[in-house]
């Protein structure tokens, strides 16, 4: 164990930042369901996480418009990338989503989560969901509820 | 054309349910997402849908539960086939979701959306969706805004 | 103290509506808020509550129909009373609410708080406040927490 | 009515600002709920509003805390008074609140209200409740729709 404990990140020496950054990653290889959507990775720090997804035909529902579904997709793994950016492992309590814009074919979203509050275990996050011109697509809000455990192993 | 609207459904030859159905097998053929994700309608009336969805192993995110896009993919589904069983074209102005329990691989989910109000233009339709065992694992509340247009075409 | 706790509700001899309603009681007496702004508490079981409220003249706001704050009150005290009914002190971690016809002066409205989900410390109650008219006028979700201690001293 | 007319704030020669502050003005001596419930104007910009007041003793709860719906009036006359800033009538269609910190007998609290977004005739305001401290105590995201009218006459 003592091997794998030097080749784990020491999160003791890096900054918040570093931390933030492991954490996206290690969560980012785990999570199938991010990387099968298509949803990359831009920028990641403490309270703070930044994704862009390329709309592909089969997001598209019989309105010929993005599922809603898959906005709410983007803004909440943007939001659990920011809500875990302090290595303890968190989840979603609630979510909220406003729908301020339809998403056509072909679109590329981009989300942008900020931490608003964290209070405790409790926090708040908002995110915003972009289209390629800058208009807002959805503003989505979470609350997140920290659990037992850390996203990387900590090394003491 | 003539010929085409005599095979049409006669809209206002049907019940209110039957228009439902008709309406709701119309947008499922054309929703690509709603079939990508696997989902099936189980059952439509006017005012109410009841969707399944087996949850695949891409569906996980890093804590290996069900993505909650996942989960709000398949409630935002069963509310469209519910605000849209008039057969006058609805979409999802805001909508909120309570996550209550983990949900595991190979789990399969059914969301039942039944009207609350409806007003004007504007709904409000509550969405319960439950695991196998019965379990209410997210409350979902969604806003609908009727537009212009009909789900499938009047024949008059 | 014995002398005491003989005289107070012994709630392990109580069904559970009972004792819903002997909290409510002394909830209501304590709580000088609901009090002031004329609530009355119409019923209480366990997990439920109905209440009304008289619009006064000076819950009117610039469009002259009564403030949202009154009408989120109202079912804001439904969902206190619905959700301490088990005598575990609760408080409401989020709400939401939709406005959904305007209520003018010299209106009555009644709000009825019903479970939907109470999954270990956490609960999910609906609020449906009505006119009159038997109108819904708004539609409230409360998201519940409890806490430490009891509502009504526990005789044991 | 034509000299009553020439008093009025002629809003064409008004900066944005100015026709906020003076729509803010017209609105505050209408609204009888803000004033009924001490709220202060503090600062109203276009798509801005800044209130306070002071917790009383008849606005606390039975938890001897501040009832939820006094802090939810408060984020709601500011969201109000912001989403009404362009002087065209606008009213809430539906809100939420994350109570984050239970608010003390003589506390005073600040509201401020932000907009996030004002697409056609809809908007998203998101407003911050904070305590003497500095502490947030709340947060509160409302959905506006534009209706006919405005809020002071117009002098064309």
């Amino acid at each position: 164990m003592s091997t794998q404990v030097s080749q784990l990140p020491e999160d003791n020496d890096m900054s918040p930042d570093e931390l933030a950054r492991a954490a996206a990653q290690a969560m980012y290889e785990s999570d199938g369901c991010t990387r099968a959507l298509g949803m990359e990775l831009l920028e990641v720090r403490a309270g703070y996480a930044r994704l862009s997804m390329a709309v592909r035909p089969e997001f598209l529902n019989g309105h010929q418009t993005c599922h809603g579904g898959m906005i709410f997709s983007l803004a909440d793994s943007a939001f659990a990338f920011a809500c875990n950016s302090y290595n303890i492992n968190t989840v979603a309590a609630g979510c909220s989503i406003e729908f301020l814009r339809p998403v056509l074919r072909d679109e590329v979203l981009t989300a942008e989560a900020v931490e608003q509050v964290l209070s405790g275990r409790n926090g708040v996050y908002d995110i915003r969901v972009t289209n390629r011109a800058g208009e807002t697509v959805a503003l989505f809000r979470g609350e997140s509820a920290q659990i037992r455990g850390n996203v990387i192993p900590v090394a003491t």
